[in-house]
């Protein structure tokens, strides 16, 4: 450790109550990508991101347009030419939440209870692009500069599968340009066991609807000659899978590169028993394709799961009809090399294959990723290594996560610079279910690891 | 024809303007039975009706308590002890309506348009409820009497399954005891066949929970070993049809009484063809048991229709979880001799033998009536033909109702009089869908019907 780092640590234990106090500003601000509802909350947290950042000290901050919800960028290039340069991705937005989902608290409202903070993106992702925002301004107060230049990247629709984010990368690459990226968007099994990731999965998010008769009908004078379209797309679904759990979609696997039985032993020490999974999920019993096992197949294997489904009456009491139509939402998390589009042209063909003449069913895409996977011994990788042993005060493993970041397979495309994935999240954080949580030890660590980081980073890596 | 219903025909006739504001008044009342928030609705439904019938010089009106929402009742017993009594049976309560559902305009506030009036409610029940309290004003407003004595009965539970309507029958039989019920709460193909129905389907109606995880997971790190509780609710609704579409639940088809010969070519003559279902309903094909034709699937047959469907995420964009649970409301109509209670064990057991471990499943009874059959040559059905005759200008057809009307057997059964369903709706009014209509030629030709009616029964029926 430098003086200079021990500084910026100091600092930011002593402010650790402002930088609270700033989170849980931050948290107050609805900012769902998702509801053209909220679109005027998204944009005002954007602007109280810039405001923020633009009162730190750095060179540059400004709230860029895309065809949707803006980009934050901001930078800092204050420790010159000859010193690396570090982007650092995050997003501003932040799936939906209601006291009504089964919140103990109002998700807009943060809440500190026994060391965490709850509030719906406190972990995914406001409290962790925080954790780099503090790690600068830890070192802009104390010795007055970084020991990189840093370019903060922070858009505003990470949740809707970021659709114009390429675009703003491919046209503002020079704006853009770094020697490496880092995210910090994902989460650890547990405080001891800090993980970095080289592997994300990809996604193609659908939505299917069945249509029948054209209004709903009274199931007393018309139900049992017209096919309940309720019915009909449980049907559908129903044939998503064969017996032993493997996906039913033909073709679906064939990109599929195979784990070697190096790696899937490296995961096999990092596997959860039944009874952990069942302990953190609540199930009553696993599920799953059983030739692999359930890290495999929660990180390492691509799923299909039906995200939400409706039709007709789910109000109080009974209502009597023939419901008009049935839909739902269904995804597939993807990994190497299984490209988003074929999976959905494999999706609607096998649904369309599967659809009766007594009703219609229209198979739509809502969104896509690509799946990413990294080298783990490349230079930045092992600085974050080294960071980890010296910041966090453990020995960080290597894992596959299990999650979709669509940029990060963009960056690294487009870019071409390495990704390194810090996640300061805990894997229990409850990210996109009620009582979403950030644990506020995390957050401290997270930013003196950061800290301790980018001065590794100054040592091993060229500018470019 | 005497002078005395020729007078209060035309009286009917000359206040048909009078007569549809009334109605329009009672339609502006959301009298939603099922949906607790609506309780004062439903109580303001049953004030204004009580009210609105002692204004018309009954002898007695009163709004009755019971468990429930209450019953209004009112009697007119001017024809004096040697003269029959008729007691109405109606609804004043109504399934839900939200102009989003898909309605034209504001389903509380009614509109007429081309000859229809528009409303949730218009033809089920309070138009059809209000020709007869509409046939008697028309004779105490010319000849000061009616031919028969008069007792009315209206419910507003009829839309939940008339939970304590039985309790009160019982409670007050003395109070009721009559000589023949009417019932208006059904419909007829078209306005020149007219129909008297002789049979209704009873129901049982379910609610199914299917849950897994403890919260809604986040589908990245979870999903791959958890059951997806949207698609274990599918697959357990796939399995409830037999490839033939007919019933998968073991011993359902059990206590049908099968149809006779006769009865089916009698059917056979009031058949739908496919061309005419698909225009009224709008579905691509039929579908069904092909044993049966149209007609008899949607009146003879037991069926079994989705009415609700339910899980995760319904709202705009993509949101990647995998729900905690899912849900249906699953009803079947009933036919003779079938037992409501003993299906709901058989659907309850044959539920829970699809349940796989990976997911826990409830199913809870919502509501259950009993189906209900009545030969078609006692004096008061008739007397009923002769009326529409008379009344209506076309001789009526005796056919099967596909819905229920769970008060029917209960009527039969507890109070030993033949019941006569003169339904005045059309088989296209839309009822428990959006834009429910009723015709005003309908509403008149009811009212006129039931005038005559009245006269006839007081020919063929001795008091008891």
């Amino acid at each position: 450790m430098t003086q200079v780092s021990d500084a910026a640590r100091a600092y930011s234990r002593a402010n650790s109550d402002k930088f609270l106090d700033e989170l849980k500003a931050m948290l107050r601000i609805p900012s769902l990508s998702g509801d053209p509802a909220h679109a005027g909350d998204v944009r005002r947290m954007a602007e109280w991101l810039a405001e923020h950042m633009a009162g730190l000290g750095l060179d540059q901050v400004e709230v860029m347009e895309t065809a949707g919800h803006p980009v934050v960028y901001g930078q800092w290039l204050g420790a010159g030419p000859d010193k690396p340069t570090v982007l650092v991705y995050g997003h501003y937005d932040v799936v939906p939440a209601e006291l009504a989902d089964g919140w103990d608290s109002d998700p807009f409202e943060p809440l500190v209870r026994d060391g965490k903070i709850y509030a719906r993106g406190a972990t995914d992702d406001k409290g962790q692009l925080f954790v780099h925002v503090k790690a600068l301004e830890s070192y802009l107060q104390t010795s007055g500069a970084a020991p990189v230049n840093l370019k903060f990247l922070i858009e505003g629709e990470e949740e809707v599968s970021s659709p114009n984010l390429k675009p703003f990368i491919v046209e503002h690459l020079e704006l853009l340009q770094a020697d490496v990226a880092v995210i910090s968007d994902t989460s650890m099994r547990t405080i001891e066991e800090p993980a970095i990731l080289h592997s994300l999965r990809g996604m193609t998010y659908i939505e299917v609807e069945v249509r029948g008769p054209r209004d709903d009908l009274h199931s007393g004078l018309w139900g049992g000659a017209v096919h309940n379209p309720a019915l009909a797309l449980s049907q559908i679904l129903a044939r998503m899978f064969n017996d032993d759990n493997s996906i039913a979609v033909p073709g679906f696997y064939d990109d599929v590169v195979p784990l070697t039985e190096a790696e899937r032993e490296m995961i096999a020490k990092t596997d959860l028993s039944e009874a952990q999974y069942k302990a953190s999920t609540g199930v009553p019993a696993v599920w799953g394709d059983a030739a692999y096992n359930i890290r495999e197949r929660i990180a390492a294997r691509p799923t299909l799961d039906v995200n939400g489904l409706w039709s007709g009456w789910s109000g109080p009491g009974p209502k009597t009809i023939v419901p008009a139509k049935a839909g739902c939402k269904l995804s597939c998390r993807l990994v190497g090399n299984q490209d988003p589009h074929k999976i959905f042209q494999q999706l609607k063909a096998y649904i369309e294959s599967l659809a009766p003449p007594t009703v219609t069913v229209e198979v739509r895409l809502l969104t896509t990723g690509k799946p990413a996977l990294f080298p783990f011994d490349s230079p930045a990788m092992q600085a974050a290594e080294r960071a980890y042993v010296a910041g966090w005060g453990a020995q960080p493993i290597f894992t596959r996560g299990g999650g979709s970041i669509p940029v990060v397979a963009d960056i690294a495309d487009l870019m071409g610079i390495p990704v390194v994935l810090m996640g300061f999240g805990l894997a229990d954080d409850g990210l996109h279910s009620p009582n979403e949580r950030f644990s506020l030890e995390m957050f401290q660590r997270g930013i003196e690891t950061t800290i301790v980081y980018l001065e590794e980073l100054a040592n091993v890596i060229r500018n470019t």
